[in-house]
């Protein structure tokens, strides 16, 4: 069943994060409200909606966490970590909209569900890890928490390194099938948070979580394909994708197709780091999903219901 | 509709985490993987399952993790410590049965939903916390981690302090519709991980977390009764329940009715810290349910399927 009412959400860090704050549980609970607010107008103009959410932050304070408590108690490996966030950001995002909801006289029960997603195990970044996660360490951190378990760092500036997992393209998220009945039944679902907990399938033991992690609009994008979702929102803290960036003929881009978003990433008009994720994930959600009126939309958190109705943000669709 | 194949089975401490261990995540994935041998043979004696589970020892390791990261990192306020916890043993649990049903040519995907418990705010055990958690403190300690904070701490032995929390009696599973309709559908449910994220209602808010250990034994039976399960297993270490404990006249019981073991109950003859909360579980269930049929087993994790066919363990009916 196409479903025309229904809008992928993806949250970007800006939702429960923002800069110059330390980013304790009280001040992510306030931003929760705050994009709380911005997903309950989404809900009220009619839509239906799944929310996926980030949480390169959280899980960075979570292995600082693990790392100080080195010594004193074991550690947490990475996907075990993101499980435990998927919990921990998934019931703050729950209650917070839960409440706005209610606040404005609906008695959903926002629900998270635990989300895995399948990885190809020969996936190309395997052998290439590039996503930085944790803090910078010196050499003799770098070595006491890195290379004595096994990661691999990288030198982001002289002798001081970074550890960097994989980012593999997500294959299939195993719990689709509840995720979409409850989706179906009219639910508001939390899932693939942080992108999902990579999993790899294994000869001898089956489904086993591996460290990497997931692009979340990715992940958002093939879960958007998968429920033939119209709409994949990513929500993040820029009004509009633009070309030229910061160079003479700079332009915000209301609209583009496939075909443009195509030629500008080919061009290196959207960088590795901020943009470009986003706009790939958008192209993978319009030129593959079977919903023929499927479009992705890039545009601000706090101007979402904006964003949806075209008044702000990138719309991207098929022609 | 009754529910007559459903079980609730409440995982004990002793599915994930064995003495004399230290309680990494290796073990507790082999213990998982253990304790998943033995949900398979109950799916594969007939039944579907709903399982939930504690995570005393996993949620004192998360606040001894806080505490060692204090001054480093902010810490997280125990209840969205359990939201955490229920994520990250969600994953584990969920995973390993996954992988032993895959084993024995079955494709479910056992799947997590991060579940939130309301109480009653007037509960008398916030005025009265007992339950202990995380360490033991000297003073120095309980007044920087503890009093500090606005802990309740107790003394345990002279000089010696632990923390303690109200543990109040489960009143709504908030995410009920959803796990009811993924369990109508067949889905085999995580749910109420450590009794349960405890939340309150507050006029100004909504729902909001509170710092509370709801017993998972109660939790379960709420939900056993919500879901009109004929069956509420508790997975524990011993064979059986017995009367006159280490003393003359010790008798391990096969059978008992709601009325004898209230009797038993009423008499102290199940200790608070171990086979009480069972026992009062069980019967909160088989008195309250509305299936005619309600029966509790308490047995053993690593027979659990001999239990439920009444070769081993207790089983308490209505009459």
């Amino acid at each position: 069943m196409v479903q025309d009412s229904l809008i992928v959400v993806a949250l970007g860090g800006n939702a429960i994060s923002r800069e110059n704050e330390e980013g304790n549980v009280n001040q992510q609970f306030a931003n929760s409200r705050r994009t709380a607010v911005a997903l309950a107008d989404l809900i009220f103009s009619g839509h239906r909606l799944v929310i996926t959410h980030g949480n390169g932050p959280q899980i960075g304070n979570f292995l600082v966490r693990n790392e100080a408590a080195a010594g004193v108690i074991y550690a947490l490996p990475m996907e075990v970590a993101v499980a435990h966030v998927q919990g921990g950001m998934g019931f703050m995002i729950g209650q917070t909209l839960t409440n706005e909801l209610a606040r404005r006289g609906r008695k959903d029960i926002v629900t998270t569900i635990v989300t895995t997603i399948l990885l190809d195990a020969e996936d190309p970044s395997f052998k290439n890890p590039t996503k930085p996660i944790g803090r910078v360490m010196d050499q003799a951190d770098a070595q006491r928490f890195g290379w004595n378990e096994g990661w691999s760092m990288k030198e982001v500036s002289p002798g001081k390194f970074r550890r960097v997992v994989p980012s593999p393209m997500p294959r299939q998220i195993m719990e689709l099938s509840t995720i979409s009945r409850c989706v179906e039944a009219g639910d508001i679902i939390i899932t693939c948070g942080g992108g999902g907990i990579p999993v790899i399938r294994d000869r001898e033991h089956g489904l086993r979580g591996t460290a990497a992690v997931i692009d979340k609009d990715l992940a958002s994008a093939l879960l958007a394909r998968e429920l033939r979702a119209k709409t994949l929102m990513i929500l993040t803290a820029v009004d509009r994708v633009a070309i030229n960036f910061g160079k003479p003929g700079q332009r915000e881009l209301e609209r583009m197709t496939v075909v443009e978003a195509r030629r500008w990433m080919a061009e290196g008009q959207f960088p590795a780091g901020s943009m470009g994720p986003k706009v790939q994930a958008a192209i993978e959600f319009v030129e593959h999903s079977s919903n023929e009126k499927a479009e992705a939309v890039i545009g601000p958190l706090d101007h979402a219901a904006d964003a949806l109705a075209g008044k702000i943000g990138t719309r991207m669709t098929r022609t």
